[in-house]
Protein backbone atom coordinates (compact mmCIF):
# COMPACT_ATOMS: atom_id res chain seq x y z
CA UNK A 1 0.00 0.00 0.00
CA UNK A 2 2.83 2.42 1.00
CA UNK A 3 3.77 1.75 -2.93
CA UNK A 4 1.41 4.53 -4.29
CA UNK A 5 1.59 8.22 -3.21
CA UNK A 6 -1.64 9.72 -2.81
CA UNK A 7 -2.35 12.68 -4.40
CA UNK A 8 -5.86 12.27 -4.05
CA UNK A 9 -6.85 13.91 -0.95
CA UNK A 10 -4.57 17.11 -2.07
CA UNK A 11 -7.15 20.02 -2.15
CA UNK A 12 -7.05 20.25 -5.71
CA UNK A 13 -6.41 17.24 -7.88
CA UNK A 14 -3.73 17.32 -10.25
CA UNK A 15 -4.88 17.10 -13.98
CA UNK A 16 -3.43 15.42 -16.72
CA UNK A 17 -3.21 18.33 -18.73
CA UNK A 18 0.78 17.81 -19.19
CA UNK A 19 -0.40 14.34 -20.46
CA UNK A 20 -2.36 16.00 -23.30
CA UNK A 21 -2.90 12.50 -24.92
CA UNK A 22 -5.48 11.76 -22.06
CA UNK A 23 -8.54 13.57 -20.79
CA UNK A 24 -8.56 12.65 -16.77
CA UNK A 25 -7.57 13.02 -13.07
CA UNK A 26 -3.91 11.89 -12.30
CA UNK A 27 -4.04 10.51 -8.75
CA UNK A 28 -1.52 8.24 -8.01
CA UNK A 29 2.38 8.48 -9.04
CA UNK A 30 4.37 4.93 -9.14
CA UNK A 31 7.73 4.20 -9.04
CA UNK A 32 8.52 0.39 -9.75
CA UNK A 33 11.31 -1.34 -11.25
CA UNK A 34 9.98 -0.96 -14.18
CA UNK A 35 9.96 2.73 -14.75
CA UNK A 36 7.14 5.64 -13.35
CA UNK A 37 3.77 5.23 -14.07
CA UNK A 38 0.40 6.98 -13.45
CA UNK A 39 -2.86 6.00 -12.23
CA UNK A 40 -5.37 8.41 -14.01
CA UNK A 41 -9.08 8.70 -13.16
CA UNK A 42 -11.08 9.53 -15.70
CA UNK A 43 -15.29 10.46 -16.93
CA UNK A 44 -14.74 9.72 -21.05
CA UNK A 45 -17.33 7.56 -21.70
CA UNK A 46 -14.52 6.93 -25.26
CA UNK A 47 -13.84 3.77 -23.83
CA UNK A 48 -12.90 0.53 -25.89
CA UNK A 49 -15.82 -1.75 -25.08
CA UNK A 50 -13.53 -4.75 -26.11
CA UNK A 51 -11.14 -3.55 -23.48
CA UNK A 52 -13.79 -3.13 -21.19
CA UNK A 53 -15.22 -6.49 -21.84
CA UNK A 54 -11.81 -8.06 -21.08
CA UNK A 55 -11.81 -6.33 -17.46
CA UNK A 56 -14.80 -8.04 -16.93
CA UNK A 57 -13.70 -11.02 -18.08
CA UNK A 58 -10.74 -10.72 -15.87
CA UNK A 59 -13.06 -11.05 -12.81
CA UNK A 60 -14.91 -13.23 -14.31
CA UNK A 61 -18.03 -11.86 -14.90
CA UNK A 62 -20.74 -13.24 -17.60
CA UNK A 63 -20.53 -11.26 -21.17
CA UNK A 64 -23.11 -9.18 -22.26
CA UNK A 65 -23.87 -8.06 -25.63
CA UNK A 66 -21.80 -5.05 -26.85
CA UNK A 67 -24.50 -3.23 -27.95
CA UNK A 68 -26.54 -3.06 -24.70
CA UNK A 69 -23.20 -2.53 -23.26
CA UNK A 70 -22.55 0.89 -25.60
CA UNK A 71 -26.25 1.51 -24.83
CA UNK A 72 -25.48 1.26 -20.76
CA UNK A 73 -22.42 3.60 -20.63
CA UNK A 74 -24.47 5.96 -22.86
CA UNK A 75 -27.05 6.14 -20.71
CA UNK A 76 -25.05 6.07 -17.36
CA UNK A 77 -25.49 9.30 -15.88
CA UNK A 78 -21.57 9.25 -15.05
CA UNK A 79 -19.05 6.24 -16.16
CA UNK A 80 -15.59 5.98 -14.30
CA UNK A 81 -12.82 4.61 -15.12
CA UNK A 82 -9.49 4.46 -13.75
CA UNK A 83 -5.80 3.82 -16.08
CA UNK A 84 -2.44 3.20 -15.88
CA UNK A 85 -0.06 4.90 -17.38
CA UNK A 86 3.28 4.07 -18.96
CA UNK A 87 4.96 6.28 -21.23
CA UNK A 88 2.67 6.63 -24.11
CA UNK A 89 0.90 3.26 -23.24
CA UNK A 90 -2.45 3.35 -21.05
CA UNK A 91 -4.40 0.47 -19.50
CA UNK A 92 -8.14 -0.01 -18.73
CA UNK A 93 -7.41 -1.00 -15.06
CA UNK A 94 -10.61 -0.54 -13.67
CA UNK A 95 -14.29 0.40 -14.05
CA UNK A 96 -17.48 1.55 -12.36
CA UNK A 97 -20.84 3.84 -13.60
CA UNK A 98 -23.64 5.13 -12.12
CA UNK A 99 -27.10 5.62 -13.25
CA UNK A 100 -29.33 8.32 -11.70
CA UNK A 101 -32.16 10.91 -12.09
CA UNK A 102 -29.94 13.81 -12.12
CA UNK A 103 -31.26 15.35 -8.99
CA UNK A 104 -31.82 13.27 -5.86
CA UNK A 105 -30.60 9.44 -6.94
CA UNK A 106 -27.68 7.71 -8.16
CA UNK A 107 -27.01 4.00 -8.38
CA UNK A 108 -23.50 2.87 -8.46
CA UNK A 109 -23.22 -0.33 -11.25
CA UNK A 110 -20.14 -2.53 -12.07
CA UNK A 111 -17.34 -1.76 -9.88
CA UNK A 112 -14.21 -3.57 -10.99
CA UNK A 113 -10.38 -3.29 -10.29
CA UNK A 114 -8.41 -5.50 -12.69
CA UNK A 115 -7.24 -8.79 -10.39
CA UNK A 116 -3.77 -7.51 -10.70
CA UNK A 117 -4.07 -4.15 -8.97
CA UNK A 118 -6.50 -5.43 -6.45
CA UNK A 119 -5.93 -5.00 -2.47
CA UNK A 120 -3.45 -1.88 -3.01
CA UNK A 121 -6.42 0.74 -2.25
CA UNK A 122 -7.56 1.11 -5.90
CA UNK A 123 -10.86 0.20 -5.52
CA UNK A 124 -11.18 2.43 -2.80
CA UNK A 125 -9.74 5.75 -4.35
CA UNK A 126 -11.97 4.45 -7.52
CA UNK A 127 -15.22 4.40 -5.12
CA UNK A 128 -13.88 7.91 -3.90
CA UNK A 129 -13.61 9.23 -7.48
CA UNK A 130 -17.82 8.13 -7.89
CA UNK A 131 -18.71 9.60 -4.65
CA UNK A 132 -16.76 12.89 -5.28
CA UNK A 133 -18.32 13.26 -8.71
CA UNK A 134 -22.10 11.95 -7.49
CA UNK A 135 -21.56 15.24 -4.80
CA UNK A 136 -20.48 17.49 -7.15
CA UNK A 137 -23.71 17.10 -9.09
CA UNK A 138 -25.88 17.71 -5.73
CA UNK A 139 -26.40 13.91 -5.84
CA UNK A 140 -26.61 12.75 -1.92
CA UNK A 141 -28.33 9.51 -2.05
CA UNK A 142 -26.20 7.33 -3.77
CA UNK A 143 -26.98 3.44 -3.59
CA UNK A 144 -25.71 0.25 -5.03
CA UNK A 145 -26.21 -3.61 -5.07
CA UNK A 146 -23.06 -5.72 -3.78
CA UNK A 147 -22.30 -9.05 -3.92
CA UNK A 148 -22.22 -10.60 -0.44
CA UNK A 149 -18.36 -10.82 -0.46
CA UNK A 150 -18.06 -7.25 -1.10
CA UNK A 151 -20.21 -5.85 1.27
CA UNK A 152 -17.20 -5.20 3.57
CA UNK A 153 -15.15 -3.66 0.92
CA UNK A 154 -18.31 -0.79 0.34
CA UNK A 155 -19.03 -0.96 4.16
CA UNK A 156 -15.39 0.44 4.57
CA UNK A 157 -16.52 3.81 2.19
CA UNK A 158 -19.48 4.59 4.37
CA UNK A 159 -21.77 2.92 2.66
CA UNK A 160 -24.63 1.51 5.36
CA UNK A 161 -27.04 -1.64 5.29
CA UNK A 162 -30.51 -1.28 5.64
CA UNK A 163 -30.77 2.06 7.13
CA UNK A 164 -33.94 2.44 8.93
CA UNK A 165 -34.80 -0.77 8.04
CA UNK A 166 -34.35 -0.06 3.94
CA UNK A 167 -33.74 -2.94 2.20
CA UNK A 168 -33.10 -3.64 -1.91
CA UNK A 169 -35.39 -5.68 -3.76
CA UNK A 170 -35.00 -7.04 -7.06
CA UNK A 171 -37.50 -8.62 -9.64
CA UNK A 172 -36.11 -10.64 -12.62
CA UNK A 173 -38.22 -12.25 -15.83
CA UNK A 174 -39.63 -16.00 -14.80
CA UNK B 1 -61.62 -5.54 -4.82
CA UNK B 2 -64.70 -6.81 -6.53
CA UNK B 3 -65.79 -3.23 -6.44
CA UNK B 4 -63.15 -2.73 -10.04
CA UNK B 5 -63.33 -4.51 -13.05
CA UNK B 6 -60.32 -5.43 -14.27
CA UNK B 7 -59.68 -4.62 -17.74
CA UNK B 8 -55.44 -5.17 -16.98
CA UNK B 9 -55.33 -9.01 -18.05
CA UNK B 10 -56.90 -8.37 -21.86
CA UNK B 11 -54.82 -9.47 -24.72
CA UNK B 12 -54.31 -5.43 -25.36
CA UNK B 13 -55.39 -2.38 -23.17
CA UNK B 14 -57.80 -0.42 -24.19
CA UNK B 15 -56.49 2.69 -25.09
CA UNK B 16 -58.40 6.36 -24.08
CA UNK B 17 -58.26 6.94 -27.45
CA UNK B 18 -61.87 7.42 -26.99
CA UNK B 19 -60.88 10.25 -24.36
CA UNK B 20 -58.46 12.12 -26.65
CA UNK B 21 -58.38 14.91 -23.60
CA UNK B 22 -56.08 12.45 -22.25
CA UNK B 23 -53.25 10.16 -23.42
CA UNK B 24 -53.29 6.78 -21.49
CA UNK B 25 -54.03 3.35 -20.92
CA UNK B 26 -57.96 2.72 -19.44
CA UNK B 27 -57.03 0.26 -16.81
CA UNK B 28 -60.07 0.40 -14.77
CA UNK B 29 -63.70 1.22 -15.20
CA UNK B 30 -65.60 1.34 -11.47
CA UNK B 31 -69.28 2.76 -11.17
CA UNK B 32 -70.23 4.30 -7.30
CA UNK B 33 -73.34 6.28 -6.70
CA UNK B 34 -71.52 9.62 -7.95
CA UNK B 35 -71.67 7.55 -11.60
CA UNK B 36 -68.92 6.22 -13.30
CA UNK B 37 -64.74 6.62 -13.18
CA UNK B 38 -62.47 5.52 -14.70
CA UNK B 39 -58.66 4.73 -13.61
CA UNK B 40 -56.29 5.41 -16.40
CA UNK B 41 -52.86 5.24 -16.17
CA UNK B 42 -50.22 6.86 -18.66
CA UNK B 43 -46.41 7.91 -18.53
CA UNK B 44 -47.08 10.65 -19.82
CA UNK B 45 -44.15 13.21 -17.99
CA UNK B 46 -46.49 16.25 -18.04
CA UNK B 47 -47.93 16.09 -14.99
CA UNK B 48 -48.21 18.95 -12.82
CA UNK B 49 -46.15 19.28 -10.30
CA UNK B 50 -48.15 21.08 -7.24
CA UNK B 51 -50.55 18.42 -8.14
CA UNK B 52 -47.53 15.75 -7.48
CA UNK B 53 -46.52 17.55 -4.59
CA UNK B 54 -50.32 17.08 -3.02
CA UNK B 55 -50.20 13.20 -3.84
CA UNK B 56 -46.50 13.15 -1.80
CA UNK B 57 -48.36 15.10 1.03
CA UNK B 58 -50.89 13.04 1.00
CA UNK B 59 -48.33 10.07 2.76
CA UNK B 60 -46.68 12.26 4.48
CA UNK B 61 -43.52 12.38 2.57
CA UNK B 62 -41.00 15.18 3.39
CA UNK B 63 -41.10 18.61 0.82
CA UNK B 64 -38.79 18.35 -2.02
CA UNK B 65 -38.09 21.46 -4.49
CA UNK B 66 -39.91 21.89 -7.05
CA UNK B 67 -37.02 22.66 -9.49
CA UNK B 68 -35.31 19.03 -8.43
CA UNK B 69 -38.61 17.33 -8.88
CA UNK B 70 -39.02 19.15 -11.96
CA UNK B 71 -35.52 17.67 -13.31
CA UNK B 72 -35.62 14.10 -11.99
CA UNK B 73 -39.10 13.67 -14.00
CA UNK B 74 -37.21 14.94 -16.88
CA UNK B 75 -34.17 12.82 -16.16
CA UNK B 76 -35.96 9.37 -15.26
CA UNK B 77 -36.58 6.63 -17.94
CA UNK B 78 -39.89 6.07 -16.93
CA UNK B 79 -42.54 7.81 -15.35
CA UNK B 80 -45.65 6.12 -14.28
CA UNK B 81 -48.65 8.11 -13.45
CA UNK B 82 -52.85 7.30 -12.38
CA UNK B 83 -55.23 9.01 -13.01
CA UNK B 84 -59.08 9.05 -11.89
CA UNK B 85 -61.31 10.61 -14.70
CA UNK B 86 -65.03 11.42 -13.99
CA UNK B 87 -66.44 13.13 -17.01
CA UNK B 88 -63.72 15.48 -17.89
CA UNK B 89 -61.89 16.18 -14.19
CA UNK B 90 -59.16 14.46 -13.88
CA UNK B 91 -57.07 13.30 -10.42
CA UNK B 92 -53.72 12.27 -10.12
CA UNK B 93 -54.30 9.32 -7.52
CA UNK B 94 -50.99 7.42 -8.21
CA UNK B 95 -47.42 7.80 -8.91
CA UNK B 96 -43.36 6.12 -9.62
CA UNK B 97 -40.68 6.49 -11.73
CA UNK B 98 -37.96 4.51 -12.37
CA UNK B 99 -34.58 5.35 -13.61
CA UNK B 100 -32.27 3.26 -15.67
CA UNK B 101 -29.05 2.64 -17.97
CA UNK B 102 -31.94 1.76 -21.20
CA UNK B 103 -30.11 -1.31 -21.13
CA UNK B 104 -29.35 -3.85 -18.03
CA UNK B 105 -31.13 -2.52 -14.79
CA UNK B 106 -33.83 0.36 -13.66
CA UNK B 107 -34.54 1.29 -10.41
CA UNK B 108 -37.98 1.98 -9.07
CA UNK B 109 -38.77 5.25 -7.04
CA UNK B 110 -41.17 6.86 -5.23
CA UNK B 111 -43.71 4.69 -5.53
CA UNK B 112 -47.19 6.09 -3.81
CA UNK B 113 -51.09 5.95 -4.14
CA UNK B 114 -53.26 8.39 -2.39
CA UNK B 115 -54.62 6.96 0.85
CA UNK B 116 -58.36 7.34 -0.57
CA UNK B 117 -57.56 4.72 -2.91
CA UNK B 118 -55.47 2.26 -1.44
CA UNK B 119 -56.13 -1.03 0.15
CA UNK B 120 -58.26 -1.39 -3.66
CA UNK B 121 -55.53 -3.36 -5.68
CA UNK B 122 -54.70 -0.39 -7.36
CA UNK B 123 -50.58 0.03 -6.07
CA UNK B 124 -50.42 -3.84 -7.31
CA UNK B 125 -51.65 -3.02 -10.71
CA UNK B 126 -49.57 0.83 -11.00
CA UNK B 127 -46.76 -1.42 -10.28
CA UNK B 128 -47.14 -4.23 -12.84
CA UNK B 129 -47.99 -1.19 -15.56
CA UNK B 130 -44.36 -0.04 -14.10
CA UNK B 131 -42.87 -3.65 -14.81
CA UNK B 132 -44.99 -4.08 -18.06
CA UNK B 133 -42.89 -0.89 -19.36
CA UNK B 134 -40.06 -1.75 -18.10
CA UNK B 135 -39.97 -5.17 -19.74
CA UNK B 136 -41.55 -4.01 -23.05
CA UNK B 137 -37.99 -1.90 -23.30
CA UNK B 138 -35.74 -4.88 -22.89
CA UNK B 139 -34.74 -4.06 -18.93
CA UNK B 140 -34.26 -7.49 -17.26
CA UNK B 141 -33.25 -6.15 -13.57
CA UNK B 142 -35.44 -4.31 -11.84
CA UNK B 143 -34.57 -2.94 -8.62
CA UNK B 144 -36.12 -0.69 -5.42
CA UNK B 145 -35.49 0.22 -2.02
CA UNK B 146 -38.33 -0.81 0.22
CA UNK B 147 -39.26 0.84 3.29
CA UNK B 148 -39.97 -1.88 6.00
CA UNK B 149 -43.43 -1.82 6.17
CA UNK B 150 -44.07 -2.17 2.13
CA UNK B 151 -41.78 -5.02 2.28
CA UNK B 152 -44.13 -7.54 1.94
CA UNK B 153 -46.33 -5.40 -0.48
CA UNK B 154 -43.73 -5.34 -3.25
CA UNK B 155 -42.84 -9.41 -2.72
CA UNK B 156 -46.33 -10.22 -3.28
CA UNK B 157 -45.45 -8.58 -6.89
CA UNK B 158 -42.05 -11.10 -7.49
CA UNK B 159 -39.90 -8.14 -5.94
CA UNK B 160 -36.80 -10.68 -3.82
CA UNK B 161 -35.10 -9.88 -0.92
CA UNK B 162 -31.28 -10.43 -0.95
CA UNK B 163 -30.93 -12.87 -4.08
CA UNK B 164 -27.57 -14.92 -3.55
CA UNK B 165 -27.05 -12.63 -0.84
CA UNK B 166 -26.82 -9.32 -2.75
CA UNK B 167 -27.67 -6.50 -0.40
CA UNK B 168 -28.91 -2.81 -1.26
CA UNK B 169 -26.29 -0.44 0.57
CA UNK B 170 -26.67 3.23 0.71
CA UNK B 171 -24.41 6.79 1.53
CA UNK B 172 -25.68 9.50 2.75
CA UNK B 173 -23.40 12.75 2.92
CA UNK B 174 -22.35 13.19 6.98
C1 LIG C 1 -14.32 -5.24 -4.98
C2 LIG C 1 -13.09 -4.62 -5.64
C3 LIG C 1 -13.53 -3.53 -6.59
C4 LIG C 1 -12.17 -4.05 -4.55
O1 LIG C 1 -11.06 -3.44 -5.20
P1 LIG C 1 -9.60 -3.39 -4.50
O2 LIG C 1 -8.79 -2.46 -5.31
O3 LIG C 1 -9.08 -4.74 -4.31
O4 LIG C 1 -9.98 -2.77 -3.09
P2 LIG C 1 -9.00 -1.89 -2.15
O5 LIG C 1 -7.62 -2.42 -2.24
O6 LIG C 1 -9.18 -0.46 -2.47
O7 LIG C 1 -9.63 -2.16 -0.73
C5 LIG C 1 -10.13 -1.12 0.10
C6 LIG C 1 -10.42 -1.69 1.45
O8 LIG C 1 -11.45 -2.69 1.33
C7 LIG C 1 -10.94 -3.95 1.74
N1 LIG C 1 -11.46 -4.92 0.83
C8 LIG C 1 -11.19 -5.06 -0.49
N2 LIG C 1 -11.87 -6.09 -1.01
C9 LIG C 1 -12.59 -6.59 0.02
C10 LIG C 1 -13.50 -7.66 0.13
N3 LIG C 1 -13.82 -8.42 -0.93
N4 LIG C 1 -14.06 -7.89 1.34
C11 LIG C 1 -13.75 -7.13 2.39
N5 LIG C 1 -12.88 -6.10 2.35
C12 LIG C 1 -12.33 -5.84 1.18
C13 LIG C 1 -9.44 -3.84 1.68
O9 LIG C 1 -8.84 -4.72 2.60
C14 LIG C 1 -9.21 -2.40 2.05
O10 LIG C 1 -9.34 -2.24 3.45
P3 LIG C 1 -8.51 -1.06 4.23
O11 LIG C 1 -9.05 0.25 3.71
O12 LIG C 1 -8.85 -1.31 5.64
O13 LIG C 1 -7.09 -1.29 3.86
C15 LIG C 1 -12.28 -5.70 -6.40
O14 LIG C 1 -11.95 -6.70 -5.51
C16 LIG C 1 -13.01 -6.32 -7.58
O15 LIG C 1 -13.00 -5.78 -8.70
N6 LIG C 1 -13.65 -7.49 -7.37
C17 LIG C 1 -14.30 -8.23 -8.44
C18 LIG C 1 -15.57 -7.54 -8.94
C19 LIG C 1 -16.59 -7.31 -7.85
O16 LIG C 1 -16.88 -8.18 -7.05
N7 LIG C 1 -17.17 -6.10 -7.85
C20 LIG C 1 -18.22 -5.70 -6.94
C21 LIG C 1 -19.55 -6.15 -7.43
S1 LIG C 1 -20.86 -5.58 -6.35
C1 LIG D 1 -47.43 1.01 -0.71
C2 LIG D 1 -48.65 1.48 -1.49
C3 LIG D 1 -48.20 2.06 -2.83
C4 LIG D 1 -49.59 0.28 -1.72
O1 LIG D 1 -50.68 0.72 -2.50
P1 LIG D 1 -52.14 0.06 -2.35
O2 LIG D 1 -52.95 0.56 -3.51
O3 LIG D 1 -52.66 0.28 -1.00
O4 LIG D 1 -51.79 -1.50 -2.52
P2 LIG D 1 -52.77 -2.63 -3.08
O5 LIG D 1 -54.15 -2.37 -2.60
O6 LIG D 1 -52.59 -2.77 -4.55
O7 LIG D 1 -52.16 -3.91 -2.39
C5 LIG D 1 -51.70 -5.02 -3.13
C6 LIG D 1 -51.38 -6.15 -2.18
O8 LIG D 1 -50.38 -5.75 -1.26
C7 LIG D 1 -50.88 -5.76 0.06
N1 LIG D 1 -50.35 -4.58 0.74
C8 LIG D 1 -50.63 -3.28 0.48
N2 LIG D 1 -49.93 -2.48 1.29
C9 LIG D 1 -49.22 -3.32 2.09
C10 LIG D 1 -48.33 -3.11 3.15
N3 LIG D 1 -48.01 -1.90 3.56
N4 LIG D 1 -47.78 -4.20 3.73
C11 LIG D 1 -48.10 -5.45 3.33
N5 LIG D 1 -48.95 -5.70 2.34
C12 LIG D 1 -49.50 -4.64 1.72
C13 LIG D 1 -52.39 -5.72 -0.07
O9 LIG D 1 -53.00 -6.31 1.05
C14 LIG D 1 -52.59 -6.49 -1.34
O10 LIG D 1 -52.49 -7.89 -1.07
P3 LIG D 1 -53.32 -8.99 -1.95
O11 LIG D 1 -52.76 -8.90 -3.34
O12 LIG D 1 -53.02 -10.28 -1.26
O13 LIG D 1 -54.75 -8.57 -1.86
C15 LIG D 1 -49.46 2.54 -0.72
O14 LIG D 1 -49.81 2.00 0.52
C16 LIG D 1 -48.72 3.84 -0.47
O15 LIG D 1 -48.72 4.73 -1.32
N6 LIG D 1 -48.07 4.00 0.73
C17 LIG D 1 -47.41 5.23 1.11
C18 LIG D 1 -46.16 5.48 0.31
C19 LIG D 1 -45.14 4.38 0.44
O16 LIG D 1 -44.87 3.87 1.51
N7 LIG D 1 -44.55 3.99 -0.71
C20 LIG D 1 -43.52 2.99 -0.80
C21 LIG D 1 -42.17 3.60 -0.51
S1 LIG D 1 -40.87 2.38 -0.70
Amino acid sequence: MVFWKRLFNNTTPATTSQYPQFPGELVEVSKDGSGQSQIVFSTDRDIDLYELEELCDSVGWARRPLRKVKKALDFSFLVGSMWEIRGNRRRLIGFARATSDHAFNATIWDVVVHPSYQKKGLGKLLMKYMIKKLRSEDISNITLFADPQVIDFYRRLGFMLDPEGIKGMFWYPD
